[in-house]
């Protein structure tokens, strides 16, 4: 069970290690990590200031109060009504603090009104006192995350296995068809369900539209969502008919960089390393000007957070950092293709949470 | 069809008469307002600059730039490169300026960014700048809100007639029930989809849960989602049996209150009066203290946006201008209901947008 006391106590220190006075959070996924508590993205603003040397104070528009979970011994619930203006509350909170840690996702139209109201803040990013200790998964949050990628390990079961149709519908169909899967299988959130065909796919995150899918086309399908408050994100590409020689050769190289990059995920290692390990392979493939992001993100009650696996992340791996592996080769106007796992770092080594077959089906 | 050029053109203008030197807008829908592209919510930064004096700049990561419908008459597009600081060509393009308008919904993690670089601007709130064009609704605007309210109609009549199933089913499962006809309805994303029932309702936005629904019980629906980019919004209630004697009473009350409130869309007329007239009727009716919310948001590419219908707010209606009227009734620990529609305020007098009936049915 996750206990809000205990995460707004260590909060509450990393505040006091890296000298911020105070912790303003609102909508994105701080909030419930520390409180249980998620914030719907309104033009009402709910907040929470964390100070070392108080009670944390959750300011809640008054009509969303029966939905908070009441923790007296975590935090006090302010519920505000709607003749009021919440930002003053949120200054007023902030009485004598200077160096005020916000919240990434908090809508900038109340950090503009806090700033009129309080234009000496020096502010800095939330993951500057929390990021660390919200990156290191504990074992009820491994546990969701394998619970939302074995959701959508059966999606893509079914993808792999001609199950779900392709040849003849829009890339739009198929994206809705797994978007009613991803519910169906018990996420409460489709965050995303991207279906690109030949050359469509050589856009890394393409807008699925009304492309007909046609024969002997490689289909890339990347989705997931947020089921129990944590995220599914998975990547598998198959063929409909018989896939040529040069895509039969780069799904290859592909699966090879990705277990590269899985391997290389250890407790210690930089993150950095975790992108260098596939992008060796598919350089040394000679597709590498085709491999146009980074390997991966970091997951958890955000479907990207961090740490990230790209160049110049130097953070080392820690037991429980969960993040993707995601190597692509988009070559353009003519096709794309990505293969994606979710990984955990543990001291066991690395521990991967998808476990659907990883080869180019060719679905006839 | 949304002519970008136009659009940032006036937006131009809307600078020079506020006196503001440039406008920043990212994830929300100012963006997809002013060109066409929708940003990603995600760590890499989107970042549309307008200045009175040059051709608008679209900043989007690398790996985003196919997914922009590029319009060169109207904004350049400049792709950025995973090794780059985005929020730094941000500090550049805003070179000079000192008063600059900042997006409702950016990310706070930008913006923090940008003062780090920037900390000399003096900020406001996009809407000052573009608050007043983004409210009045054109033809095909109104046409897409239309097309959107007519699909969640559809879903509410299935509700009323009972085709539905609500006893023995959970809140949780008859709101997946109602995600899923919201998306193969038409809908390209699933906002919110309520069910509260009995004491739950009492709660505005009640988080739809494990109670299961029993027999003659008030059942609230509120649902809606975004089509074509534009939003639906509806609520309607149903009672799963035999509805007690008060609540037909209470019902009738809130009917003729909304009745009201639609009837107050006169153009003209504050928007304070759309809140007004409602809450009179049950004010009268004896139900004052449970209608705590206020009546009606402005609606369009954002399920809430402006204008508000609520108390204080003296903005004239204008022709084009569409919001919900949608109050409520909610008595802590025994029932809530609402009834909501979508209104168009024109020349030619309220316009509804919803037009399912507005009855309370009793399903045997």
């Amino acid at each position: 069970m996750m206990d809000a006391a205990h995460r707004l106590q260590r909060a509450q220190q990393c505040l006091m290690e890296n000298e911020v006075d105070a912790l303003v959070v609102s909508v994105g996924r701080d909030l419930p990590y520390l409180t249980g508590y998620e914030a719907m993205p309104l033009e009402r603003l709910t907040a929470l200031v964390v100070r070392a040397d108080r009670t944390p104070q959750l300011f809640v528009p008054g009509l969303e109060v029966p939905r908070v979970e009441q923790h007296p011994e975590a935090f006090e619930t302010i519920g505000w009504s709607e003749d009021i203006d919440p930002v003053g509350l949120v200054a007023e909170a902030l009485a004598g603090a200077h160096r005020v840690a916000i919240g990434d996702q908090m809508w900038s139209r109340f950090l503009v009104e806090l700033l009129h109201q309080r234009p000496d803040l020096s502010l800095v990013r939330s993951t500057e006192v929390i990021g660390a200790m919200r990156m290191i998964k504990d074992d009820d949050e491994v546990a969701a995350l394998a619970a939302a990628s074995a959701a959508v390990d059966r999606i893509a079961a079914d993808l792999r296995s001609g199950v779900i149709p392709l040849v003849g519908r829009t890339e739009h169909q198929v994206s809705m068809d797994l978007s009613e899967r991803i519910l169906a299988e018990g996420h409460e959130r489709v965050n995303f369900a991207i279906v690109a065909t030949a050359d469509n796919a050589a856009s890394p995150h393409h807008h699925p539209g009304s492309r007909i899918i046609g024969e002997n086309e490689l289909v890339l399908c990347d989705f997931g969502g947020t089921m129990d408050g944590y995220c599914s994100d998975i990547t598998r590409c198959v063929v409909t008919g018989t896939a040529s020689a040069e895509i039969r050769e780069a799904w290859e190289v592909l699966r090879t960089a990705q277990q590269a990059g899985v391997d290389a995920a250890i407790v210690g290692a930089p993150c950095e390393e975790v992108d260098r390990a596939p992008r060796r392979v598919i350089d040394e493939a000679g597709w590498g000007r085709y491999f146009v992001h980074r390997t991966g993100h970091g997951i958890g009650m955000e479907e990207h957070e961090d740490p990230y696996m790209v160049e110049g992340n130097q953070r080392p791996l820690e037991h429980g950092h969960a993040f993707s592996v995601e190597p692509g080769i988009y070559v353009p106007g003519q096709w794309g293709m990505r293969l994606e796992d979710i990984v955990v770092a543990t001291v066991d080594g690395p521990r991967r949470l998808n476990n659907v077959g990883r080869d180019l089906p060719e679905l006839q």
